[in-house]
């Protein structure tokens, strides 16, 4: 879209509300679509609206459930109520009437129980994270392909910005591929509907198939199966013991979205005089130099122009998103929350939003996405040990700078910087660290790449060795790892020309695929051993507390040789790494605070045994993995 | 000296006592040599060294002056009294008695009254900071250049290794010079005295002309001039408005010091199995998963084999060093204390006395050097806002940290990464956002080069345009600036394949030199033109407020456009710099946060009035500095 037309669109939006005066008042929505009884905060407020549902008078009569408070806003199609529900209200169907003279209107909103099955149960360095975008990782209901009455009823897999026809049902065909790779967590790129259409602004393409543009907060996308598939999708993956990651975008919704197209007031959106996007800088918001306008560009200014940007110093807005996320996990039975454009958004809403997560759902894992580059910035939005003016209450993060330091790192490998003094495995160890300044580190989730980065392998120049180096280091280090679809099987690509081609298709994921990657035979000697080295070191991680939940100790690199250890009370695992292109001979005396009263050690990856461990050999650009024995 | 060599020596030190307790006892030293009568701590442990002066009994009588306990060590010939002085006890000469059997030795000991000269002003923003290396700047007096009876006993000029026999009287001759050019404060490298050998290690030339190895901490170098010149010069650079900073030494001393050719006990230093070099590595002290051993790598290894490594542990040592601060600043009335290798001495030992200092000095500033690579390791050793295990209490340090990010962003200047997304001025810029870590940014001491770096304009291409930038943010941003003697008459050069490669004489400070660039005459134009670039800026700053004491605040570079302000309630000062190789006009809208209410500015490197403010012409490769005017 380009950008005049997005101000046509918006002035249309803006002046909805005079053509709407003339209509008998109705209400075709409420949002939370429904509430439960027995939540900490008995408190809800129910978005209601309609054609002049803002102009009629509410009551609800129902026993425990008490209207405290009626709304009403700049546009008259929308009623804000404030509920307080009784810890001894019971379940049922909620009448909601609107009066307006003699005209009453009635719309039915339910009281659910709580769901047992939501116990958020959160991710810890116990878990390994696999991130799949549905519409790229299997379909398997081709039916729901194409819905016709959707901005964009395309659906074309030889086009990269089309939509594939993944779904959720796909995805639960694969849960026993994930299950027997390792992975204990799936997250899904966002499966909320982005009914958005596709356009073409001068050769760039925008589609929504990523889902990071919400139209409808309550509606599961219906390509991808709608809310019914991904209330199943938890079932099965909690039955098979995988817990799920839920993408929430609080910072923007997609133009499209129904509340965009008639906007309860101007004040929901950050509005700028003319289109303003942000900067995409992390500084202005912790510099404690900075300027208003660069803060207020950063934070308030727009992610692109048809994602438009929530203002969430409205209450009503923060409640709606607040009340949304609750719904979620408890509608879904979701177990962490991965929060997009976390530094985009307004902090003390997000200190709010995680608080009220935190308090329904206390073992619920939240990590944000915030793309910086050091450790200062990656700090301010987590729970950190700096005295900054706003003190950050998010328990976890997407390690950015531990993946960027990773394949820095893995770049300069086997080359002429691999020694450097801050070059190769350096920059993995001088990143952590930085760790002090962090209250949990552990907490932080690890990554060599995503959706929107070059694909690992093409990042390490496609060296197998590298490749290895760098699973090795993200399934052993401290944090909870987390890794892209397909990482597993070599996919590879550069997000240029677009980033549609580090998002393509898992070969098998369609019935008309040629290849099946999803299965042994299907895969190339070279996949499988991928796929295998993947799965032995994750398998390794599930039953060896000593990488799920024990300390990291690591020793500075020296000549290109980087040692780390995991252990607790029970077991000890070390890593050394060889970073140059030679095999080597490492003495082990220096490691003695952690290698002492072991005399033996078993290869994690090989299964050879070590029956002398003070000196180890090492192959060329190889991180060995190697349980202590006594 | 070899490694070999020096453990010969160490065991031929550590049998000397089984020699010793043979002769009859005598006091030779006293340390501290005198003491100071209304100090806030009355309390001062003398150190008593002689043949078997550890075997005597001491007794002072002196009214006033208690001696409450006297311990002796593993070596006879050391005893430490610990005295208490009243505030009531007069100046005067305080005998020490020491008897043994019927022998009875005497030594006198000087008690002095407080020296109202000696305020430890400190320095401040408001300051400009110039290092010389006393040995390189200028020679006053021909006769000390060679003491026949020292270890390194020549002096040559045509060899860089060697002594060239400037001093602190040359330097005296200079202060004329130092206040034409705006300077404030002058910074020496240390002038205590390095009574050390110049030899030749496979190649590597040892030598101690630049004063980092003391040899005895009471006695200024004789070859600089020795006490008394350093009290003269002293006086004299405050009668003409200038302070001096002293160098200060803690974490070793020169193997030829009087006390490690007869070591008070073994614990005096760290002491290793085999000799251990420090790594040099910052990470093992903050990273919350080091081992112990690099720590104690980093921390108690030899900065090099000819300095031994004092250990700050022992409460003799402490005592020690922290005395010979408090008599230093008395003494001689230096107004600042920078400490060398900061981050390598026991950092519990540091805040005890930087305290010490403190109590007696409120203004005194302490800034030390710790060569780290990023904000969360520079923050460590001063005050910071960081839940540190450890919290440092040193007011300064110098900024490894802006030096780093200035150079590399210099190089990038007028180039192909001038306005990239991480590079040129985004470089400083960032940098500075991370202030948020320290107490006290302002209170940083900024610099572009020093003794151990390559002099700036080799650094930046000999470009002179790069050249004025770097000076021009030097001295126009947050922090205290300080520059390295020869900077403003382009002296430069690599320290490849040696230090002296930049540490050079400066040109006219020997009698016999040919040219004199002490003099605008004895210059060339291109030496003018820099001089008067660095005067004009230095002596705008003194008489500015907005620049010596005013608020920062920067904005996010654009385009190879970086825009900053320095401000207070009477004046505002903006800096504007275009990265790029060609010539642009900067729209100052953007701005109006700092720029509103003031239609006029005034050029201070050209005088030049604009008239309008509007829109700015900046030259390529240009920092302009305007005074913002009604």
């Amino acid at each position: 879209m380009s950008k005049t037309l997005f101000f046509r669109l918006l002035l249309a939006v803006l002046l909805l509300p005079l053509w709407a005066a003339a209509q008998a008042p109705a209400i075709t929505r409420v949002n939370p679509t429904s509430w439960f009884v027995g939540m900490k905060n008995p408190n809800v407020q129910l978005l209601v609206y309609g054609p002049n549902a803002g102009t009629l008078t509410y009551t609800i009569t129902y026993p425990g459930v008490k209207l405290t408070k009626a709304s009403t806003v700049e546009n008259p199609n929308y009623a804000f109520l404030d509920l307080t529900i009784a810890a001894t209200a019971k379940p049922g169907k909620v009448s909601i009437v609107g009066k307006k003279g003699t005209q009453t209107v009635t719309r039915t909103w339910e009281l659910l129980p709580r769901n047992p099955a939501a116990k958020g149960q959160g991710v810890t360095q116990a878990d390994f994270i696999y991130l799949a975008m549905p519409d790229r990782f299997a379909n398997g209901d081709p039916s729901n392909d194409k819905v016709a009455t959707m901005a964009d009823p395309n659906a074309d897999r030889a086009n990269p910005f089309y939509r594939h026809g993944g779904d959720l049902q796909g995805a639960a065909q694969r849960i026993g591929y994930l299950k027997d790779l390792g992975v204990t967590a799936v997250w899904f790129t966002p499966v909320l509907e982005n009914d958005q259409p596709l356009t073409n602004e001068g050769g760039n393409m925008r589609s929504a198939y990523h889902g990071y543009g919400f139209t409808d907060h309550y509606q599961v996308d219906r390509r991808l199966g709608g809310n019914a598939a991904y209330k199943a999708y938890v079932q099965q993956a909690h039955a098979a013991g995988l817990k799920v990651v839920q993408d929430a975008v609080y910072n923007h919704v997609g133009i499209n979205h129904w509340f965009i197209r008639d906007l309860p007031m101007k004040s929901w959106l950050h509005q700028w005089p003319a289109y303003t996007n942000t900067s995409y800088r992390q500084q202005p918001i912790t510099d404690p130099h900075s300027a208003y306008i660069d803060r207020k560009v950063t934070l308030d200014g727009w992610f692109v122009p048809f994602l438009p940007d929530l203002n969430q110093q409205n209450p009503y807005v923060a409640n709606f998103l607040i009340q949304h996320a609750l719904w979620s996990v408890e509608t879904f039975g979701v177990d962490a929350w991965r929060i997009d454009t976390y530094m985009y958004n307004d902090q003390p809403f997000m200190n709010r939003c995680n608080a009220a997560l935190l308090a329904e759902y206390p073992n619920i894992h939240i990590f944000g996405e915030s793309s910086v580059n050091n450790v200062v910035d990656q700090a301010y939005y987590v729970r950190n040990k700096v005295a900054f003016p706003f003190k950050s209450n998010q328990p976890g993060a997407l390690d950015f700078v531990v993946e960027n330091a990773m394949l820095a790192g893995l770049r300069e490998v086997g080359g002429k910087d691999a020694t450097g003094w801050d070059n190769g495995t350096q920059r993995l160890y001088q990143a952590l660290a930085q760790d002090g300044l962090y209250v949990a580190p552990e907490k932080l989730v690890t990554f060599l790449d995503n959706h929107d980065h070059n694909r690992f392998l093409s990042e390490v120049g496609e060296d197998i060795s590298k490749f290895k180096m760098g699973l090795t280091w993200l399934l052993t280090t401290r944090g909870i790892p987390s890794m892209y679809y397909g990482t597993e099987i070599l996919m590879k690509n550069y997000k240029d020309p677009s980033d549609a081609e580090v998002r393509r298709d898992f070969p098998g994921g369609w019935p008309e695929d040629k290849e099946n990657k999803f299965t042994a035979a299907g895969r190339t000697a070279a996949e499988n051993d991928a796929f295998n080295f993947v799965r032995t070191l994750a398998n390794y991680r599930k039953t060896h507390p000593a990488l799920s939940s024990g300390k990291l100790m690591q020793y500075l690199p020296e000549n290109g040789f980087y040692a780390y250890f995991r252990y607790d009370a029970n077991g000890t695992v070390m890593v050394a790494t060889n970073s140059t292109d030679k095999p080597a001979t490492l003495p082990t005396a220096r490691f003695s605070e952690r290698m002492k009263g072991f005399t033996k050690a078993r290869n994690v990856l090989t299964g050879e045994t070590l029956s002398d461990i003070k000196t180890l050999q090492l192959p060329a650009k190889t991180a060995i993995v190697l349980e202590l024995l006594k």
